[in-house]
């Protein structure tokens, strides 16, 4: 049977690979894709994943706009990594697939409470929305079976503590985190080991689909900026991970934890804080099978138009 | 014409009568009431709105429930002023008016979004719904006229430092003085003058509608526990404020300031930081015109059934 | 018998009255003049307090320098009330009174410890070096009959929240507050009443002593800078009231409470947090007789070469 | 040349260790130990340093006792790790060596401003005393030619953030690391690999020196301590590591650090935030040859009484 999933995120070059493996994939049903200020503005990366969308050819899936902002603190994007369109590198068409109407969260309350089968939400942006989600209607919050979050990690890479799309809204991720909902977070420390090597893109490259195209072009983009902004050779691909995870988990190895966010330090704000003296509720995902990895994105960009 | 408004509230003893106030006034014409966790949990605040809507003859307004919980911080209720019932004195039956199938936000969002007048909002509890509607629904937030808030002061009621409803969703205060929506302010300065003398009680025990006698019960425990609870003869009575300086400005003096709200103290969590030195934004009520003030309140229960 | 004090001060306009008024009484008896960076920076209140030491003729009593910074966080000087000399108004000629080799807090120890009464402490700057005292020398500390402190009030000077001796180093002011020393604090609530009005500033500029004429030329210069930074007709002359307070304790009004320095706020770091609802170890003087006080400045003017 | 040092700790079992590594080189020369609060209360951690002095044959040295509490924040102990006695396992008579009458931070202003050399402090309690010294002569702190710091890392042992010497004085720790004295840091990433194995507790058991069998008993109850606490099978023997990056600096890897320390957070108090990213002043030792290292701990233990 496929895991029904919504796809909330801030595209994002691996937003769009995250979308990509997904879509490709004969285990997953995307009924949504909800949109988050992050990697850039919300009018971009709602442009973006609309343009995913239709490189993907999910026509049938609505796709909605969500935050504009971060629940409390100021705005902030990541043009260093992600260019000023929050997607630089492959030329950006006008997109064919419309917006929705409705606002990311009334997408998820619908999808949540009118679906027979517990919905995997997968979130590779900030957390936005699923707080707004678990505070407007936790009854809706509660028919999610499982969350799996791309964010934080032991160590940081917006700030020496944090992790960008944790500390792009700290609030959003203490909220979601205290939530008591099931959740599974592939940080920096398992995202840090998915990195696109040379062979990899350059196999993906010689894939004659539309989506692996624009995922080496994706790649391509990616691999500079993080030489130039991290001085790292090979780009660590976040996203695709917290779908990775749910396809197949025994790729991964888990510890289990609990996790405070940080909101009040002077230089932790944003730090997911781990505990796993006693375990916990979180799945922390904290090796990945690289090589199998990228071969479950491969086989994705294959399938796909 | 008449002002539309929409209530928002926790009702509270002095919720309803703010309730009274405005359903009793001829130049106020309420369009929705919406409930939040506050005085009393969400649950016993959404029955006590329905039967103040009851007993005010409110009959076509809808009554929306809105947050369960405030946005980050945990629950804390009043039971020491309002009782378990959050209403405790008067009797109070199994209410005929029936809650709304909608969130208290998205019934604000119709009303602002389909009405051809901006709208008044009327906020007596913690500000959890109204910034909820600023992050989800920026642009219904914007068709706020204005903003009129019981919350705040120099000084605090249940810490030193601040006063209950910013206290209890401090997070939602700080959206909400941030957003732009134009403010004004009752805090105690204002309200710690509104009091309830007993030859006024005496009054509106006299008017021989169903909403005095239910007043008159309200006051009667209202002013009971403000003696044992604060060592306070006589009560004040914050929430009508917010009605009245809408109804009757002139019976109130401003000053012009700018507010932030401290979310991050040690000893002053919920404080309301209120810088008049070069103006600003926010209407400040500092001085109130008790006699008439009542003389509203006594005008509203007569005319009501 | 007279009242043995140590004076630990950032002169600073106010705080050279209050040494004035102090040396120029027959009731008190400084045993040491200690200095803290505050108004101005270390060298320069040192500098000021010889000059202040000279003019009022206290040839034998040591002036001893302390903490050149606040203990955790960075440097904040006032110039836009005490000028860039920390003293602006009166010629500054070089001081003929020599500084003690021994830092501040070693000759808080010393006359702490070897004094047969105990004694008190005025501190009319930053609270630095006794929050080191109390940490270094907890014995001596404890000798300390009563701390009379400038600083701190339910309104800000320096911020909307907080006054500027607390604001300008509130950990060691938290340290202080919660040493378990017997208090007095004059804050802002009462040193605004103790203005310098034209008359009195007329009355000074007669007596015909050096210390009456610095005096003056000090007033005339405070007059100015407060009507240009705070818009006020007549300057509060703060720190003498930290004086007068152990003179002429009935020329006050006292409430007991509690109070609490806030170190963590976004918005209140140095607010003063009082607590008057069940007393507490604090006495806060909240009303002054202003003529009265004038009247022992006055007197002390007369009495000092 | 043998290096002046000045070994300022709380002893505690890995203290004592660190103390005769020192007394027992040949290249070390001991000015003075100091003693802060910390592992146990200061009666305690000062008694233990004279029974460690007495037992290295100390008999010149100054010990002299310092802060009896934190800065700012509430004194808090480690009695699961270090007993009651913050030294239980061997008997500890009353010792010989008496304390100096002056309090620790003179005697460090003694000692840096008096000598020729410049000195070296090693540090492994919390900072308090250091603190204190850079506040109260920040000259004499400029005497300080290498801080050497057991503290610190990227993960904690008391809380899930900070380790135990760091949250202990938090605040201490932000002025020291923000003070400009050259600092190297042991933190846990290197002294959990400095692990008594037991072939090496072994060896040290048949060591015919006094100092050697106290180090035997230390260890011993040391091992059964984390075993219980923390479910580790060898104890990280951690203070040893500050005296041997002085003596051995070969033994050890480096990374140039900005370390910052977090005491706002609400769930990482006392954490040292460490950017790597764009190396720093302090010099963070990350990896141990931990048999050589052992080796001059046996060495040492060999040359002493």
């Amino acid at each position: 049977m496929k895991t029904p999933v919504i796809m909330d995120m801030d595209p994002g070059h691996d937003d769009v690979i995250a979308l990509f493996l997904a879509a490709g994939h004969p285990d997953m049903d995307i009924r949504a894709v909800t949109t988050v200020s992050g990697n850039a503005d919300i009018g971009k990366t709602t442009r973006n994943a609309l343009v995913a969308a239709d490189t993907a050819g999910l026509d049938k899936v609505p796709v909605a706009e969500g935050a504009g902002r971060p629940l409390v603190r100021m705005p902030e994007h990541a043009p260093s990594i992600h260019g000023e369109s929050g997607l630089d590198g492959p030329a950006l068409p006008v997109p064919a697939h419309m917006v929705e109407e409705r606002h990311a969260v009334d997408v998820m309350e619908e999808v949540l409470l009118h679906s027979e089968e517990d919905i995997t939400v997968i979130a590779t942006g900030p957390l936005t929305n699923v707080a707004l989600l678990c505070r407007k209607n936790p009854k809706a919050a509660r028919r999610i079976r499982r969350l799996s979050i791309m964010g934080g990690g032991t160590f940081g890479n917006w700030t020496p503590a944090a992790e960008f799309n944790i500390y792009a809204d700290a609030e959003a991720a203490e909220i979601v985190f205290a939530s008591g909902i099931p959740i599974t977070m592939c940080g920096l420390d398992v995202t840090h080991q998915a990195l696109a090597s040379e062979s990899v893109v350059e196999r993906i490259k010689e894939i004659p689909t539309m989506a692996a195209q624009f995922t080496y072009e994706l790649l391509d983009h990616f691999q500079r900026a993080y030489e130039e902004r991290f001085h790292l050779a090979l780009p660590p691909v976040h996203d695709p991970c917290a779908v990775a995870v749910c396809l197949a988990p025994s790729l991964f190895t888990f510890e289990s934890a609990d996790v405070k966010v940080e909101t009040a330090g002077k230089h932790t704000y944003g730090e997911t804080v781990i505990d796993t003296t006693a375990g916990g509720p979180v799945q922390i995902a904290v090796d990945i099978d690289n090589d199998k990895f990228w071969g479950l994105i491969v086989q994705s960009l294959k399938n796909l138009p």
